[in-house]
């Protein structure tokens, strides 16, 4: 029979990076191309006994179906730390836990966005989210970047070309796919560009933790006094990232209606791991945790730039991330096909992700492509760097 | 600031079960309302065996990000015992695992069904569903049931009468609300309507293995020959519902496209429960606990059934389920009002759920009400149709 699928859906294709981890079953390829956190830093011990607890103690609560809005001791110390530690919070924002932070930005957009309507982002972006937009059938309108985080006039310029422009997504710290963070002054100049054609602010904040070199940067939604900054994170990155445990903090207006979209999309995230995160948040040394991820972090971040720094022809070009899993690497403009710069790469058995990938317009064509460094182990990422080097040098000649 | 929510979301409430399930917090009221599984059907001790398995052997694995289609040995498991034990599953075939059975329907209708096409159900029918289509801007064409299932003569006027349906969507064992099942020769005949108006079928089966008398009726999806049935169930009412596990079983190109639509949600579902799953299927004596929870809710509902027919004064009637977790009463039409009926049951302590909720149009005058007897001990089930019958022979006078 013929398999006729909604107009939302007939053009979006498989995430180029799910799609590659799929494939990669190689062991012999080295892989930069994962967003992977290092299975090092899962608390595996603590997990196991806390889990052990919560059979004895909580069975009933812990595998009955449960509310939609999350487990309500969970969602009470999320807002406790973000609050104490962050400065985020106001009297009308609410936590809902989310099934990972990629479900917070899925139902973001079908609660606010219109079939046709525009979500503004920068360029390039996560993957993940420009899927779900596309998902609902929202235009998008990418604005590049600067070292220091999205270009403010090319913003201003999108919002003021794009009246039916509904959300600015942005991941202003450690972004993904470039590893930039977005500067204070930027940031306030972002939330007033949100004021002023209002549009609301969906901040995606998975990496902002793990931060290993240089001062915080406050997030947006610490500056926010209306409730226009919808903020998304995660415990994917500092505990464990198959559990799908996220959440988001906004407006309990918008939290609402939300929570009605959450409920008929899986009734609930898993209680069990809600339970869980909730004895990471109170039974746990969670910030001498993060520290140790922290210091992985920064010492592999720092041995992939040292092997950049010592091996890498001139005209390739890569961001010095302060936190966060990426660093983004610009091939020279002189290397016509940088599909085919990549597709060599895979050949050499290394895997890095296409910048296109990252791309409002999927089929561009783009010069930057992504490396992960919290996967790799150190002598991957010597290697790694090592066949990068050698296939861009070939591709200079 | 003010909040414009979209379209689709506008007009949707919260699911009136999910919200009496939140403000069931006063202990004294006796609730008929809720659609959970007994506590005393999870496998608590096994569970927790299972999870320090997982722990020591498998915890990369159970922590990491995984592939969106489900844990590969979870799949083929699932998809061997559907097989085995219900003949169901082509050549063309193939599962995914889903965060739960809500989610494989809020997929489905995503992916097949444009704003404005219409999803044909039975009448009343599970309001997470409804409220699925109605967040995706379908309409809903209601068919009321007979006995024996949908009546076949009003479904086909209703296909006849929709040439944008896309979906027949049917719970056609023990379904929820009503715990009636579809006799075969009404799921051949709702095969064939579908062949004729060429739509899917969604098969809705999370309550299929919960028989505790009568004999087995086929799946529909058993006698699907090219993938016109997507079938949808769950481990919620045989091991867990907290855990949001729940697959569905559907031609590989369906599957390709629910694939991309789940990635943009939640990226995959909890992989920790997943590897539970699995060992659930495979280490484990599954037929035997199914059998233990069957034995169980047989008694419930014998025991509801017969509390009932001893108290109950004549005009109210009810159905009685072969299987799952519901019974359906119909209170007699000259009660003007059926919802302060219900609202004087709760003002008397027993919560039940109103049968308008399960409508299509939730607005409607609707006599029934849904009674859950999987929930409540026997001492609760007593006491709960005592003050039933009071209520009703009261509101005859």
């Amino acid at each position: 029979m013929q398999i006729n699928v909604s107009n939302r859906v007939s053009t979006l294709k498989p995430s180029a990076i799910r799609e590659i981890f799929k494939s990669l079953t190689d062991p012999s390829v080295i892989s930069f191309a994962a967003g992977n956190p290092s299975p090092e830093s899962f608390p595996v011990d603590a997990m196991q006994k806390f889990a052990n607890d919560i059979f004895e103690k909580q069975s009933t609560t812990a595998l009955q179906y449960s509310i939609t809005e999350g487990y309500i001791p969970l969602r009470e110390e999320i807002l406790k730390r973000q609050k104490e530690k962050f400065g985020i919070g106001k009297d009308f924002d609410t936590v809902l836990v989310m099934t990972g932070g990629q479900q917070g930005i899925e139902h973001t957009c079908k609660v606010l966005c219109n079939e046709g309507d525009t979500i503004i982002c920068e360029e390039p972006t996560f993957i993940g989210a420009l899927n779900a937009f596309r998902s609902y059938g929202c235009k998008l309108a990418g604005v590049p970047m600067d070292d220091d985080g999205i270009n403010i006039e090319k913003l201003e310029e999108a919002a003021k070309a794009n009246p039916n422009a509904k959300i600015l997504y942005l991941i202003p710290t450690f972004q993904n796919p470039t590893g930039k963070t977005m500067s204070l002054e930027k940031r306030k100049a972002c939330l007033e560009i949100a004021k002023k054609y209002d549009l609301f602010i969906l901040e995606d904040n998975p990496y902002g933790e793990l931060r290993f070199s240089g001062d915080d940067v406050p997030t947006i939604k610490s500056m926010d006094t209306e409730g226009r900054v919808i903020y998304c994170s995660s415990f994917s990155k500092i505990l464990s990232a198959g559990m799908r445990v996220g959440f988001l903090l906004l407006h309990e207006d918008v939290a609402a209606k939300i929570a009605i979209i959450k409920q008929v999309s899986d009734v609930h995230t898993n209680i069990f791991f809600q339970l869980m995160c909730h004895k990471f948040l109170t039974e746990y040394d969670l910030d001498g945790h993060i520290a140790k991820i922290k210091k992985l972090y920064g010492h592999k971040a720092s041995l992939m730039l040292k092997c950049l720094d010592e091996n890498m022809p001139e005209g390739f070009t890569y961001t010095r991330p302060d936190g966060g899993l990426f660093i983004w690497g610009d091939m020279p403009k002189t290397i016509a096909d940088p599909k085919a710069f990549i597709k060599e790469l895979a050949d050499n058995k290394l895997a890095v992700v296409p910048g296109a990938t990252f791309m409002c317009d999927g089929e561009a064509v783009c010069h930057g492509f992504r490396m992960n460094y919290s996967t790799p182990s150190d002598e991957q990422i010597v290697k790694g760097v090592n066949i990068l080097a050698e296939v861009a040098k070939r591709n200079l000649k």
